[in-house]
């Protein structure tokens, strides 16, 4: 399970980093090793749930040139945690992991299509050396048309999972709306423009700190946040606990676009980090039972 | 009105072959002439709707550098019937006019988001020289971004319709699905694919009629059975309206696409388009009332 979870999260400083900044555990270490193992099996056994979901939900239909290249690259683009936190918001406030399934996958889906279409080499994109990349398998007009069928995909998916017996279909046209906002011009995609802004020098990026902070709450943060208040909207969550996780997502994500995505992790950078960890905690305070301990893990990912 | 139809139909081609392909009319020339008009008005009523409802939908807040340009680019775009045809299926069937707005706006958004990706300058992408185009005001990487902005906004504003008094949660969750597959992976997305398949010449095109019509069932065909199918399903219309309905959008959107898509109009593939005509005018031949003649003279646009 662990080395499957290594695979998920990309990369190793994801944990040189998360086992560096854990200042606030009361755990002696070894205590907190183990936790930190069983929170990982935690992820992981979502991560799983969700890719098992997406393998069933994407067809390997005719025409396979159409969507074979759909199903790699879904499980190809780098993952960030906004899908899973969406599962353990719901189960936070007292949801069953299938009720944010479908969510969850969706966010994945986004994920992917908005990583497929940040690859295409379009002659006004600058590459900043530090941004995650993979192998073109195929060509710029078969990855802008992947990402065109993904996104709309997703959407399918969380319609397809109104349920009559649950009497769900108010939450899902709310989560339909929180994702559309999260992932369009309201959220990562304005994230994106903002990105484009900055001004460039041979390749690396010459932006300061509040800077990268503003891009990585547009781009990152505000997808964690749509998944967080998704997963509690989809469990029966209260209003009050909805903004909640919605700020703990929020805080998430930019932590995560900080750390991944930013290039050098600067002293003052760390600075940052550190203070949207102590608000991201701040906001679980209230919450009560077995996976507070897991979802307030998210903020050493 | 009419000056406005004109416009909102891109050129005057199209006029010309409506009026030299209306063989099944039973009304002497004149009184054609002014039926003609009549429908004119009717479909230049329901593209201002549209135009005055996306109009106010889509937010001119900032960064302007982001929303101006969706906003402009939206109205820029080549218009299809798609949208128009949504609302006159959910009139046909005895809907009003509000019911089918938000479902038909969302078509266009995904006509205009498909559009501006289908301009961005690929490495790999052939450029028919039949095919429409626009000015470039923005780079490419705006535009790509704008396409993925479009795109989500369009199920925003279908799940936001999403009315308590109307009880209509479980019709809009069918539709945002609809709306979905026409555009997605199992659509245009996968029209778009089997037209990169075409072999080229020096920038024209030298596919067969069979080719063709596929090509034009897929990408156009598929949105307008969509666009028909949802207006008759918004507009409470029975099973067999909405499949009558879909049937007829299909017929309408790959005439469309064969006639303003296409290039050169053979004479082979004239002969397809009034088959599809008769095919078409068959599925409305149990509707009753004042609009069957309105949406008829859909297969002559």
């Amino acid at each position: 399970m662990a080395r499957a979870f290594l695979h998920l999260n990309g990369n190793q400083t994801f944990h040189i980093l998360s086992r560096s900044s854990v200042t606030r555990a009361s755990f002696p270490h070894r205590t907190m090793m183990v936790t930190m193992s069983q929170n990982q099996s935690y992820w992981a056994s979502i991560n799983a749930d969700i890719e098992s979901h997406l393998k069933q939900a994407i067809p390997l239909r005719p025409p396979l040139q159409v969507f074979e290249p759909m199903h790699h690259l879904v499980f190809a683009a780098p993952q960030n945690p906004a899908p899973a936190l969406c599962i353990a918001a719901c189960e936070l406030v007292g949801g069953h992991r299938d009720q944010a399934m479908a969510a969850a996958s969706t966010l994945r889906l986004m994920q992917a299509a908005s990583f497929t279409h940040e690859q295409l080499p379009l002659t006004d994109r600058p590459r900043p050396k530090s941004r995650p990349t993979i192998h073109h398998a195929y060509g710029p007009n078969i990855e802008l048309l992947l990402g065109d069928g993904m996104m709309p995909f997703g959407f399918e998916l969380l319609a397809r999972s109104d349920d009559p017996a649950q009497n769900n279909s108010d939450r899902i046209l709310r989560v339909t709306i929180e994702i559309a906002r999260a992932v369009g011009s309201q959220g990562m995609v304005e994230g994106q423009y903002y990105e484009l802004e900055c001004p460039q020098s041979e390749g690396e990026e010459l932006c300061d700190i509040g800077w990268i902070e503003q891009v990585c709450k547009k781009k990152e943060g505000e997808l964690h946040a749509c998944g967080a208040a998704c997963g509690a909207i989809l469990g029966g969550g209260s209003e009050e606990e909805i903004e909640k996780l919605r700020r703990f997502g929020l805080y998430v994500g930019t932590i995560q676009g900080m750390l991944h995505g930013a290039g050098k992790l600067e002293k003052g950078l760390m600075k940052v980090v550190e203070e949207l960890r102590n608000l991201a905690l701040k906001e679980l305070e209230e919450f009560k039972g077995g996976k507070v301990e897991a979802i307030s893990s998210f903020v050493n990912v």
